[in-house]
């Protein structure tokens, strides 16, 4: 397993961790995702490598900006 | 129809909105609803009378507190 670490900026309640956390979850080889607004932090936990572009489109897709920690 | 106004403390994002009129819709009698998280206002647009006590318990079903305008 690896992590991977992200800022993200616009969340600001539960409902928009859940929009990242349900997008991030999507990319092949993702197995946990923690996500917080209050920090804007992400965590991605996946079995391997996993593509900055994925996780910025993903972040995106859930309307927030993503940037790797 | 008739308008009823309240204020409703809590959201802070769009994914807010979207839940408080998701709840409010459900009430018999609601035409339309309007709703803002920067100012907390939530406008009613209804047939008839809408009982408080049922928009109160919607918008606390959505995860909110709110009190008649």
């Amino acid at each position: 397993m690896a992590e991977f670490e992200y800022t993200v900026t616009g969340m600001t309640c539960g409902h928009c961790e859940a929009s990242v956390r349900g997008e991030v979850s999507k990319i092949a080889g993702v197995q946990d995702v923690r996500v917080s607004a209050a920090s804007g932090s992400l965590t991605i936990v996946a079995s391997g490598e996993v593509a900055d572009d994925a996780v910025l489109a993903a972040v995106d897709e859930a309307g927030y900006s993503a940037v790797r920690a």
